[in-house]
């Protein structure tokens, strides 16, 4: 049996992962769920993934939680090719530091920004007050600096010379408050 | 020049490291850093990490990030015992599970209860509302219940038989509330 990928497309996290299948030919059979219809906390994606979120994977009898270990299992697995998670130490440390510095900081304040520009106002049908849309957009936007001034400097990708996983992790989280209309690379020359 | 590692030992992340070094004979000057005296924010720590929080790491002319990100430089570049993160792909994967969802869940809520019952009220000398406490507590409970349910089930350790680095990060951030006089283990048979 096919690897199964348990994704809502809607979901950065689920994106990178599904992405990073796609783009290195791994097989997996894709399982849709649907967040908003909250399809998570049925009883049978419950036996998947206890913390009721996506992405899950399953590949017979093993589940797997967190996109960033799935994406790991799979570059593992599949041997993909060593850019996406360098071999090389200090390589491989950039690409950890960003892993594990993102989930509280563009993760957290990306869907945020998604959360207070969309779906609260359009399918909630409540107003954010501008203060909280202001203070979202500070978090925000200390967090695309840290990715340029510290991550990125003056390299074309956060290990270096070539594309990794720490990237494709970044850019779904960047263009999430994108699609709620916010234009984060407004004034950046870059 | 030995290893620097900058840390500030009233901080879970910065003990998880401080207890691996230590734990597995790495050799590293310690940098004490104060993180309630806003030492973060010198001018010298800045060159170190940008992101302006402990642990860092300086190991010649490369800085690092990041508490997860150290620990797995660290268990490469002095080759640990395989148990702190096993080859095995499972095994591995379990590991990296842990290590991802730890940081939006424990980490944050046990942090909280902290800064909710001791800094707050005792070094701010601002006293908290029921509420908030009632709130941070659900939450706090929620991934204890994970870390038991989900992640160790009936196995000793997070990835089955031995001790690994998500133990270590595990253990350092249940103990955290328990030093704001909340014991995490009340009404717990296990």
């Amino acid at each position: 049996m096919a690897l199964e990928l348990y994704l809502d497309l809607y979901s950065q996290p689920c994106r990178s992962v599904y992405i990073f299948a796609k783009k290195n030919n791994i097989p997996f059979d894709l399982r849709r769920l649907s967040l908003l219809d909250g399809e998570q906390y049925g009883e049978e994606f419950g036996k998947i993934n206890m913390i009721r979120k996506a992405p899950a994977l399953r590949d017979g009898d093993f589940c797997l939680a967190e996109s960033i270990a799935i994406l790991l299992y799979l570059a593992e697995k599949f041997q993909t090719p060593d850019f996406w998670y360098p071999a090389d130490l200090q390589q491989r440390a950039r690409v950890n530091e960003y892993l594990s510095w993102q989930h509280m900081a563009i993760r957290m304040h990306g869907s945020k920004m998604f959360w207070l520009r969309l779906l609260i106002p359009k399918v909630l049908g409540v107003e954010v007050p501008q203060d909280k849309l202001d203070a979202a957009l500070e978090d925000l936007n200390g967090s695309l600096k840290l990715i340029e001034e510290k991550f990125l400097q003056d390299r074309p990708f956060i290990a270096g010379d070539h594309i990794s996983l720490a990237d494709l992790v970044a850019i779904v989280e960047v263009m999430q408050p994108v699609g709620s209309g916010l234009d984060v690379f407004e004034g950046d020359p870059s």
